[in-house]
This record gives C-alpha cells, structure tokens and sequence, in this order.
C-alpha cells in the first residue's frame, strides 16, 4: 500500500513499453491539494527530469509525480529536457494540473533519448488506472531491483508512506535511486523540505552499495493534510525519518549481488563531517567489500580505507595510536594496539566499530558486499 | 636486470618463509656512495616501515633498500616499528652500513605481526646472494603479482633502472605498490626528490585498479654516479619519467583480474586539479570498470562518473552543454549533444576521452576493468 497509505493518495503503474515486459511508468497524485518538496543527487550531470522538477518546484506546490523505469533521460541534451516536460504536460492535463505541479523521475539507461511516444501513449492508460493500491507504482520504478521497496508509519491520528527503488550505485548525495513518500500530515506551503532534508541525510544519504552517486537521484515528499491531525512535529519528523531509514535499508538489503549486510559505526573523530568521511570511504572500499563477500574478517583493510579517506582535499583526520575498532564485536585494535584475536565473520551481517579517539564526531553508514553477481549484473545489463 | 642495470648496484632475493614458497625478502644497495630520496602513500594509516624510512630519510642518505612481501606490518603499532627498525639495523650490520642508511619496505596482509624471526634469519643468505642480476630481487617483492615489472632506460651515457610490485589497490596517492629505481647519473645530496617526486606524479600516482590506497606505498631511487657522465639533468628527468611511466603501466596491465587496460584522457578543465579529479573519479567507477568488463560501451556511466567527482569538498566543475565525449575514438557527445552512434568495445585496450570545454586543465589515467577475477582474488586471498 505505502505510497497510497497515507489519506487522499492515488496510484498506478502501467506498461508502456520502455523495457521489455515489466511494469514501467507510475503516477502518484495527491486529491486534496498537497505540499511538497523534494530532493535531488547532487551529480553535475544531472538527468533532465533532475532539472524539469527542480523548475517546477520553484514554481508551485507539487501535486502529482510521474516516474518512469528503463530509460533515465540523463546525458541527453536539449532534447531530454524537452521530453521531461512534454512527459510533465501530459500528466497534467490528464489530471487537470498545471504543467509545473508534476514533478517528473527517471531511472534506466544514461545516454539513450527517452521514448517519448510510449510514455505519452501509456500515461492517459495510467491515469484511468489509478487507485487506492500503490503496489503497481511501487513496481514499475524498478530496475535491477529483485523486489519492490515499501514502508508505512503511522502515529497520532496521520500516517507516512513511501516507495523507493534502487539496488546498484546506492551512495550517499543520493544514487541511482528514486523515492516518493506521501503523508496526510498537515504541513503549510514551504515547510515540506525542511522535514524532508534532515530525514534524506540519516537515511538514503547513509547508504552506499559501490559508491556511485547517479545522474538521477530524487526523493519527493507530498503531504496534503488530507488526517486533519493537530500538528505534533515532532511525530511527523519520527515517522518520515523512520519511513526513509526504512526504505534505506531495503536498497541495501537488495543490493546488486549483495550477499552481506554490513553496519559501520564511526565515533572519535575529530567531526562528525570526517566521521562520515571515513565511514564512507570504508563502505566504498572494494578491498574491504571483497574480503566480506569472502567471509574474510580482514580488518586490516578497514584500517587501510579508513587512513585514506578524503576530506577537504585531504584526509580525514586520524592517528593510528588511538583508534579502537571492533570487528564483527570482536576488539581487534585496542587504543592502537593489535590484539591477538581472530574475529568470526559468518552469516549474512557484520559490524564494523571505529573508534578514532579524537574527538565527539560520529556517523553511521549502511554497505553491502562486492560479489561475483554484483560484477555479473553490471557487466551484463546496461543500465 | 632492472635495478641494477646502473653501475655499481647489487641486488639479491631470497625466500625466508614469511610466503609458504615464493622469494619474500630482497635487498638492493649501491656500492658507491649513494644519494637518494623516497615518496610514500599519503594514508594516515602508514606502515611500520614507511614510518621507519621516512625517519631514516631525514637523517642520511640511503645506501640500501630491504624490501619482504607477505606480510605489510601495517596496523601493527609500536610492535611494528620495533620490527621494522630490527630488519634495518640487522641489513646495515650484514653491509657495513648504518641502520639509518637502510630504508625498510614491506607489502602484503595488513594487521598481522612481521615474522622477524624469519627476516633476521634471512637477511644473510640475501646479503651473501647480492649480484649484479636483479631478477630475484623483482621476484620477492611481488604479491598477487602475476609478473615481475621491470624498465630499464639508457640515455647519455647513463642508466635508470627499476623493478615495482602492485596488482591490487593500485591508486594515486600511491597504492599497494613498491618500486625501487636505481641509476648511476651523478646527483648531489637533497636533489634526487626534486626529480623523484614529478616523476612519480606523472606515473604511480596516475593509474588506478581498484581506488584503494595503501598503507605501505613507497618509491624509492638511489642515485650512486657511478657512469661518472657530465650532468644532463633534462636527459636524467626523461630516462627516470620513463622508467617510472614503464613501470606504473606493467602495473595495470597486470592488475586483478584484469582484462581490459583503459586510457582516460580528461581536457577542458578549469584547472589540471578538477581535470585530475574527474579522471579518477571515472577510472575508479565500479559501473564504468564493469561494463569495461562486458565490453558494454556504455558511455552514459562514464559522464555519470564525470558529474561526481569529488573536489574540494564539493564536485569538480562541469557544464553538461560544454562536454564532448570520445568512447574508443567515436564521438559520442558533442558540444553536450548525444550522437546516434554506438561506438565499438572489443579487444583489451579502451580509449576515454572527455573534454569539458571549461578550460585548459588535464590530466590523464591508467585503469583497468572490475572483472570476477578481481572479486575472486580478493575474497579469497587475505592481502
């Protein structure tokens, strides 16, 4: 149900062509008149719909989102962006919009012209089929994804529901991943994007499967008000942070040839930015991702990613005399100092814990494994 | 015959038992008074034996190199260093040195004690085998090497000669990678960084496998006059960037797994930084390395790659409309405009070419493609 759970959403996803046999144009729109805000990857090469939705969100409140799979409409000039509009039209005027109240997503193939012909002759097919079930959206914004990405939270009378998809280049500053998430939780115009950015950064900006950060990247919020609930902000930035931790964690879990599912915590550090500098560039290393595929509990290698990761044009700070680090619970550094332990590594999770004893700075980061199937699934499909 | 192809240079490689069967410990020196200079990696996390040489360095000038594979002593704290300074000081009794005029380099497992034992127990029969034939000496420093390296130029009457080890975390800022250069041109002390470090600029710190950088990365020359030749410095700066470029090419051609070698080529830049940060940046990608892998000319990963370069805390400029692209010699992005071209991908070498129409910044990179047999190596070999 998710994007549909919350009160006054309607959804669908349709096939209209772009790959092969699945499910592959959604719309969601809200019916009471909704707020919103979204977020986009930071990559300089951002996809046309990237810069079609942030036109319209300077423009007016989001109503609907139109999404589609296989294709991304990125690195496809002048003419992309005359595709992601002519897309956001249609929508609109099948749902008696205004252009700029659709917001427009894309996920697929970089460098190839969307097939403008499909997605108009699918969307008025879309628009009839939408209904209170979200699932068929949920569906059709997938790619390598083996399954569909939803959460549902619901507290005090309102309740937050969202979408994602997302599977290979999952990194923070986003990836090649999208999401929408709806609330009837009444929120003023404007206000939207000052809930939906703290809640981004603990979740989908904390993940990474192989450190790619895509063309295409977008979290959208709607929220149209639709429970009537007193305003109890606090319970609605709880339940849209816990819908974004939720769906994060369900891109990693998926992740392309994924077969462990590791926590990495860093504390000590000197900043919470470096913090999150050094867990990144050990959830990013292929060395560490190889030895935990291998079941391997090589912590040398996270030490190794650990002193070189960049931070301001430099690295993040670090002394190896004082940093402590857990592996899989297991102290194996103690205030720089090896111990003689072999550390069990075994099942599908693991836990990293590095201490670097400098300072309060702290950050978390989920990451997967760099297996055969991962190499197998990119050489293979292109996407 | 690489390192000691100069004059007046004796190499040797024996096998100490730190490797169950391959040579694991070498040792070069100059017979005549030498001069000298080494760089190291950049990681916070520095081995034992970077630490140790670069004191040594700050004291003397260096007249031997002892160099072990299997085991890094990196991560080992005060243990490590103690260890590193023994294999020193037991090298420099054996040559009649002073223990600060050896440098101490060692590759291998990360976090696991050095077996002095062995290195001490060794370390005789390597000085008794020192030779004028520099093959075993390229031999013991090898790890998931499947090929000795080794360049040799000759130039005025004078020789530069070298032998490197690194397959696996190849990158700049150095990597899993040793290389010691030796050469009879005549340099006075202090001066042979001013040449070391440009060229290792424009070679080692120029590839990349797997954008890992390494706790143990070392360059060392060694500079004896031995030719007793007139100064040529120009000439000397062309032999030793040759060797050094030689050398960081036969380290991706033999990189993990690897199957196809690609030529990235980035022009237009604002700045030569931002132009070296977006060809690392590409050359590091998992999804351009993969589809290198599957042969897919998938040049939308490529400008992905591009977008999101990190630099300076923020990305490195790139104006989409500015861009234009040549995969393997076929434009594919023109001025910002896509072409409805497919260009070809066979064969074992690629070449990227992107110019960003900013500027006159460039740079250029060596990398390889992320195969199963990287995957392979790496989860099943503890490195």
């Amino acid at each position: 149900m998710s994007i549909t759970a919350a009160e006054g959403f309607l959804a669908s996803g349709v096939h209209c062509g772009i790959r092969r046999e699945r499910p592959d144009l959604a719309l969601v729109r809200s019916v009471p008149r909704a707020t919103g805000a979204a977020v986009f990857t930071a990559n300089r090469m951002a996809a046309a719909p990237v810069i079609i939705s942030r036109e319209h969100l300077e423009l007016t409140e989001p109503q609907a989102v139109v999404a589609n799979s296989g294709n991304a409409n990125a690195a496809t000039g002048q003419r992309g962006e005359l595709d992601a509009r002519a897309t956001a039209a249609q929508a609109a005027r099948l749902l008696g919009l205004d252009t700029e109240e659709v917001l427009v997503l894309s996920t697929g193939v970089i460098g190839a012209r969307l097939p403008l012909d499909r997605i108009l002759e699918g969307l008025p097919r879309a628009a009839s089929a939408l209904s209170a079930d979200g699932r068929d959206a949920a569906e059709a914004i997938l790619t390598t994804d083996t399954r569909t990405k939803e959460s549902v939270a619901r507290a005090s009378g309102f309740t937050v529901g969202g979408t994602a998809k997302g599977s290979g280049m999952i990194h923070p500053d986003l990836a090649t991943m999208l999401a929408v998430v709806t609330t009837d939780y009444p929120l003023e115009p404007g206000e939207a994007i000052d809930f939906l950015r703290p809640a981004v950064d603990a979740s989908f900006n904390s993940i990474s499967v192989d450190g790619e950060c895509s063309t295409n990247d977008t979290v959208v919020l709607l929220a149209n008000g639709a429970s009537c609930v007193a305003r109890d902000d606090a319970a609605f930035a709880g339940a849209l942070q816990a819908v974004c931790s939720d769906l994060a964690g369900q891109i990693v879990a998926d992740g392309e040839g994924m077969t462990v599912l590791a926590e990495i915590a860093v504390t000590g550090a000197a900043t919470s930015a470096e913090a999150r500098a050094v867990a990144r560039r050990i959830a990013t290393s292929p060395l560490v991702k190889t030895a935990l595929f291998g079941r391997d509990a090589n912590w040398g290698r996270v030490l190794a990613a650990a002193g070189s990761a960049p931070y301001n044009g430099g690295y993040a700070g670090l002394d190896p005399e004082l940093i402590t680090l857990r592996f899989n619970g297991t102290p194996v550094v103690v205030a720089g100092t090896p111990q003689p332990v072999e550390p069990e590594l075994a099942g599908t999770t693991c836990t990293i814990e590095l201490d670097l004893g400098l300072g309060d700075g702290e950050a978390q980061y989920l990451t997967s494994d760099l297996s055969y199937d991962y190499v197998r699934i990119n050489a293979e499909y292109r996407s």
